[in-house]
């Protein structure tokens, strides 16, 4: 069989033969089967497009008969005749290959109108302007799809007519006027073509054939093809189908239907249609449509116009229901009283809708809790943790950055950290505006409701601490120009200054000027019962990476299970330390930088004590200092020439000692573990802090196991040597205060050669975490910092599937994680393997690090619910993939 | 057997045994095996190390007796007994395990002295004064080596006299203060150990013997052989043996000699000596050693005065080099007329010499001429392609950096490069001296004799560039302070001024003050006939890294077989370019870009049909451009300004389009093949260049195959982007000019994410070559740029085995190298690999290269002839493991 006819209850195919029918096609199948009033059709097989090509691209006759033969069996259900001068049938022809692809035809439409039908048309639809229009549009169509003609010498002759009569829109041309456009129409294809336009509608679907099939071998096809490894030998079929029209009088009518609430879930069957009406109507917002199911008695619905059709719509949509098991979108049109159904497809829908539908069809016994998880998108449960923009309001987009945190929130702009916190304790809702944003910020940060940075990309400090805070963030907006000086910026032609008003959406990545209403976010019982379920699935264990009690309470209301990440230079910045840390670092020899430390001890002691105490014994894994000390230092000379004062030394002596930490690649410089080589009392110093607040706790009767992770291990010996001089710290506090208890002291994977020899490193390490963020830029050689400039080209031409900084680099990144678990559990079977990195909480890696065997992710607070949801759907696939 | 015994032209161990005598002993009765007059001992097994730790550190009697037995014979073939009040015999105690290892006890000379047998050794060696500071030095070595003292104990007694009597030299202690400090050494002894010192000298044996044993398991030994891989259950080996004294009088002597002239590698016996006099004496250089040979008939050669003497060392020279098969480096005693031998090692020799020994044993028939290959040390090569400083002269050493680039120079200092020729063109020598080159330094470094800088790695822009023009360099010099404002540099106390003379030595990275005295280089047959052997041997091609055709012809005289990497970059900094590349680079659009484009056109296009010229048909690698392009602009604000002028655009104009252009870490930025993804027109340019030239070439008549490559892939689309890209350009050229040839397309391995993915990337990639400075610096997330803090602590410390900059870290990046050449190859089985990067050049790295399977290595063309000579060892040492 090379024709696969649909129609009338009865189709030849179904939705499992996309190969043969492609997916459209299988597709109208499966509707017509399932009883559904598809308008009939018919499918050519996708191997009669190799043939075609096989065949000098010509149609074979056998092929030819057996269309005609399915358009027989059209011409009966539709009870039109194809070409008839009084009732005849029109048909669309599409092209269908088993993946939908640009770059070849796409649809023909009325196909079978020529000179006598348009008549026959105008007067069944009682609308001859709509007749003669379409008649126009179809030979600007065909004639370039299908004789190749250049479309804008047809197009001229349209604005001509506009020009010369002063029309503004094309509605306003008359009916006579079309007939006069579609005469000279006519003329100019035999001009261009040199040859007439077929008036015969038989002619006009083999050349519509023909040109389906031929447009699976143009070039933008084929590049296409190359860019997403699709074959070329797959071919592409070739649907027909009969015309349907909503716009024949009272008893047609066009609309669209949910088969539930797509914004609140509610099992409630919900649309709108307009009577005697085109689907472009329903969009072009020219007219109201009316609701489908009766609620105000006001006698326009459906229920009460058309209520035979209502009746149909109503049993059509619980059996797409019961047969696709999920909340469907409906199209039809009704033709003089008869229903079609021109598509369902699954229905968009809110998070809020999402999680409600799941549970509701659970409870109805449609799907397994399993299937429920696995319908829902965990990057969704953003919109119910964070706020979001009212839908339905007004937006004056000024510009688009990259979405770094979820959010929608407006404020007046600021452009410092001071200025936000000052603004904030008058009761101001602040942006917090950058270029980008810098450890010494974080205060400003905490102050302001959202942050927008004109550098950075997704994993930038902005960006990272934004959605540590659960703050909205857009990040790396680089037509942005931040003016400090002026206290402006300038984007497009809008210059917006200090004080003004702006919305950001952090979920999209989007600015607007003023005030635009949100909606605040609502945790209810549903979500609840997701989360549930996903705990009860997941084999991953979920942390989050905290610096603060407070953070650390957040996440534990989230869900978390420890902390896999709490980054102890970030208690440095705050402003009673920093100078104490700048004293360190200016420190001339071990003695000063001794008492420097002495002075920091009680400080980090209490950090660690109020951590601890807000995870309750829950694992908590303590980063050791990480960043190059440059990036404790004053940036400007005024703020040096201050620190002077404070330090009372004198100015030469802190310049003297700045020049030379200064670093040309910081992110490849003096930092992590190698600091702690050449100055090892800073980590001996971070060691006692943590084993006294572990001890003084533990005194207390809690039970309490710290984590000590040393960063940018690259090689064996590196963690050798630090890791006994923790030990021999923590062992130290130990017998001074006569207590016992359990610690380890394990490393980050975050650089290629740790993971290349990550044997030899995992005979000193208790435990893993990979630091995926530091592990991309160097296995991809990309700063994140600077790859604003060239990242998002190298996503929109495919170069790269997705920034990898948002989302695994698997096959890269990917590949060092594998060797590092597979050469680590090789030394040390038992060993804990985590990830900190920004991808701890994206679905996809999250995916990824289930099927390479870790034990835990970790990611920001805000993202746990997200981390446990996907780490739950990543375990079912895991499954089922083990079979 | 427990004991092994040698003496006497006997002994029961040879140079086989290691394991069981350690590496001294073995030797020790290997020597003496070969019939030298070794001074007889015997050496107490390894394992009995062992037994004495299980034994409860004690020493059985079955060891005890056999001691004994081998003692007797000792004293029979020294016609001595052991604790003899009129002839004793003296020992010395030594430990030795297989490998030499500090921390372990070393030696004790003179055991057997006691209060009567020091009597004796005056009246023997007639040298009261002799025997008593020996006992001195005895007893205060003894007692704290073997009975624990504090040494400070004794040695403040010694001080106390000097102080008392106004010594300020050893020397002037007289014999009775001797004998009185002796005395109150037995008391502390006493005092401090609870027990008098031993008399007996039995007693004596056997604690020295304890005392080696225990050794092995002191701290700091343990530490050794952790950091170094040594199994603790080896143990080391007792060598006991005879004392002999060269300062017995007028028959007596000691000196040193040489089997050939280790200066200049003549085949002539060569060495000194001194009458009466111990080892000590000739390196005090209190007296002046007199020849061994009779050259001047004075009477005073060894030759004249103790003819026999002579006549047996002649002989055992001989015996020796036959046995060796390399020259040796002698010491010996001559006791009372007879001779000793105390050591024998191959000797150190100048890099002329080795060639020259090397070559003359191959035809005497010594050696074959692949063993002459294995026995040069590559690095060596250096002094004879650069001047190397007078050994001889007198240098005041004021600092010492890292040997950047070999060659000693002497020259004025200057501290730009505008004042380098400035003082080239007036004729004088210069040295230039900065905290840092960069490329806008290139005049000023080829003007220069060297290059001296306070900052930076071997594989600085300073140490890349300057090697690559065979220039003397010391970087990184970190404790000198260079003051461009007072045009000085001050390091230590010494401040030295523009225009005052040093001189440098970039072999070993030392700097002098003033003018030393140099030599300059010479290559001799010897140094042709070895390349040739050399040539004969290797597998791999040998390559350049050169930039211009001056450079290309520098490697070709060294053999260069083609280049490997032409930066294209160097070529825009001449001064006459860099401005038409900023007038590229401050482009508002595309048009503008391609105009300043346009310009460059010729230009490159010239540079490569002479460099190709140069190389006469041989490979050629051009790079295209490389580095961010906020290299190429003016640093300064006066730079800038006159840019502005010069280009006629406004500074407001440049300033922001400098700004966007600026990075955090420019080494992971956007830079490499991401900027033509950014700018094509910058790759089209070049590649047209690239193709113009070859055209012009082919038309007359020259044969040639452009290899074009892309640096900095990590993605396989990037590759296949610009591949397509640079093969249409050149397919464009070869139309217009109507001219075929073939060509290459290639890509630089230098991610780690390159080496991972490298079999998409090969299906893409005519050739790869490894960039190994940047995979190393992604690899181990170490910039080289700011390595330097840190980087030297780190080989120093064991941490890295060495330098990965200068020899290839073989386990993570080595591990990249591997993984890359066996995916591109199970892609292409046939890909061309070479590598391009610094260690190229490297002796060590160009073994793992030959092992990894590579093609060719390419180095700066003064390391040419190294690399052909560490190939050709490559070559052969894995033949050797293979068969």
């Amino acid at each position: 069989m090379n024709v696969y006819s649909f129609g009338n209850g009865k189709a030849d195919g179904n939705s499992g033969m996309k190969d043969v029918l492609g997916g459209k096609g299988a597709n109208l199948a499966e509707m017509t089967s399932l009883g559904l009033p598809v308008p009939p059709g018919f499918t050519i097989s996708t191997e009669m497009c190799l043939k075609f090509f096989e065949n000098n691209e010509t149609l074979s006759e056998e092929l030819k008969s057996e269309v005609l033969k399915a358009l027989g069996q059209v011409e009966e259900i539709m009870n039109k005749k194809f070409g008839s001068e009084d009732n005849p049938l029109l048909v669309s022809v599409r092209s269908g290959a088993r993946v939908s692809m640009p770059g070849m035809m796409d649809t023909i439409l009325n196909l079978g109108l020529n000179d006598q039908t348009v008549e026959a048309l105008a007067k069944l639809s009682g609308n001859e302007r709509f007749a003669w229009d379409s008649y126009r549009r179809f030979l600007q169509m065909y004639s370039n799809v299908v004789m190749g003609m250049n479309i804008s010498l047809l197009e001229i002759k349209l604005e001509d007519l506009k020009d010369e009569k002063g029309y503004k829109s094309d509605t306003e041309i008359t009916v006579d006027e079309l007939k006069q456009l579609v005469s000279s129409y006519k003329e100019q294809i035999y001009d261009s073509c040199g040859q007439m336009f077929p008036m015969d509608p038989m002619e006009q679907l083999w050349g519509a054939i023909n040109a389906v099939f031929k447009s699976w071998n143009v070039p933008r096809a084929l590049a296409y093809r190359e860019m997403n490894n699709i074959a070329h030998d797959w071919g592409t079929a070739v649907n027909v189908q009969s015309m349907v029209f909503g716009n024949m009088g009272d008893t047609s009518a066009t609309g669209v239907a949910f088969t539930r609430n797509p914004s609140t879930g509610e099992k409630k069957f919900y649309g709108e249609y307009l009577i005697n009406a085109q689907g472009e109507d329903v969009v072009a917002g020219i007219r109201t449509p009316q609701s489908l199911v009766n609620t105000s008695n006001d006698g326009l619905s459906m229920q009460e116009t058309l209520p035979d059709v209502f009746g149909q719509l109503e049993n059509i949509y619980q059996t797409l229901e019961s047969h696709y098991k999920d909340m469907q979108d409906l199209e039809f049109t009704v033709e003089q009283g008869r229903l079609w159904m021109l598509q369902t497809r699954t229905g968009k829908r809110t998070a809020k809708a999402a999680l409600k539908i799941a549970m509701d069809m659970v409870d109805e016994g449609v799907i397994t809790k399993e299937e429920a998880l696995l319908r829902l998108d965990p990057k969704s449960l953003d919109q119910l943790l964070h706020p979001t923009l009212d839908p339905d309001a007004e937006k004056n987009q000024i510009a688009v950055g990259l979405p770094a945190s979820p959010g929608g929130v407006c404020g007046v702009v600021v452009f410092s950290s001071e200025e936000a916190v000052a603004k904030k304790e008058k009761g101001q809702d602040v942006i917090l505006v950058r270029v980008e944003t810098s450890p010494e910020d974080i205060e400003g940060m905490n102050a302001a409701l959202g942050i927008l940075t004109s550098r950075g990309g997704m994993t930038s400090h902005a960006a990272v601490v934004a959605r540590g805070m659960g703050k909205s963030c857009v990040a790396g907006c680089g037509a942005m120009e931040v003016d400090y000086q002026k206290q402006e910026f300038r984007v497009g032609g809008f210059v917006v200054k200090a004080g003004e008003e702006i919305t950001i959406d952090g979920s999209c990545g989007e600015v607007y000027l003023g005030r635009v209403k949100t909606i605040e976010p609502k945790l209810d019982d549903n979500f609840k019962r997701v989360m549930d379920i996903a705990d009860s699935v997941r084999r991953l264990k979920v942390r989050t990476n905290a610096d603060t009690a407070h953070d650390a309470k957040i996440a534990r209301d989230f869900g978390a299970e420890g902390i896999g990440l709490c980054r102890t230079e970030h208690m440095f910045f705050e402003s009673s330390r920093i100078d104490v840390m700048r004293e360190m670092i200016f420190a001339e020899n071990f003695a000063e930088r001794s008492d420097a430390l002495e002075k920091l001890l009680p400080m980090q002691s209490s950090d660690f004590y109020e951590l601890f105490q807000a995870m309750k014994g829950l694992p908590v894994t303590i980063r050791l200092l990480d960043p190059p000390l440059h990036e404790f230092l004053p940036h400007t000379e005024k703020e040096l020439e201050e620190l002077s004062g404070r330090l009372d030394l004198p100015v030469s002596r802190l310049r003297s000692k700045i020049k030379p930490l200064q670093e040309f690649n910081p992110m490849l410089g003096h930092r992590g573990c190698r600091l702690a080589i050449s100055y090892p009392e800073i980590y001996k110093m971070q060691a006692r802090a943590i084993a006294t607040a572990t001890s003084d706790l533990v005194l207390q009767g809690f039970s309490l196991t710290p984590e000590i992770m040393i960063p940018l291990v690259g090689m064996d010996k590196e963690l050798e040597i630090l890791k006994k001089l923790v030990r021999s710290e923590v062992e130290a506090v130990q017998k001074e205060k006569a207590v016992e208890f359990d610690f380890l002291v394990g490393t980050m994977i975050e650089l290629p050669r740790a993971a290349l020899t990550a044997d030899e490193i995992a005979s000193h390490a208790d435990f893993f975490s990979f630091g995926t963020n530091d592990l991309t830029q160097t296995c991809l050689g990309i700063s994140r910092d600077d790859s604003g400039r060239f990242l998002s080209t190298y996503v929109s031409d495919g170069i790269l599937e997705s920034d990898p900084f948002a989302s695994i680099d698997v096959k890269g990144v990917g590949g060092l994680v594998k060797t590092a678990v597979r050469l680590g559990r090789e030394q040390k079977s038992e060993l804990k393997i985590g990830i900190c990195g920004e991808h701890g909480g994206d679905p996809k890696s999250i995916e990824f690090f289930e099927s390479a065997g870790l034990d835990y992710v970790s990611c920001s607070p805000f993202r746990v619910p997200i981390a446990r949801l996907a780490a739950a759907q990543s375990s079912l696939k895991n499954q089922k993939l083990k079979g």
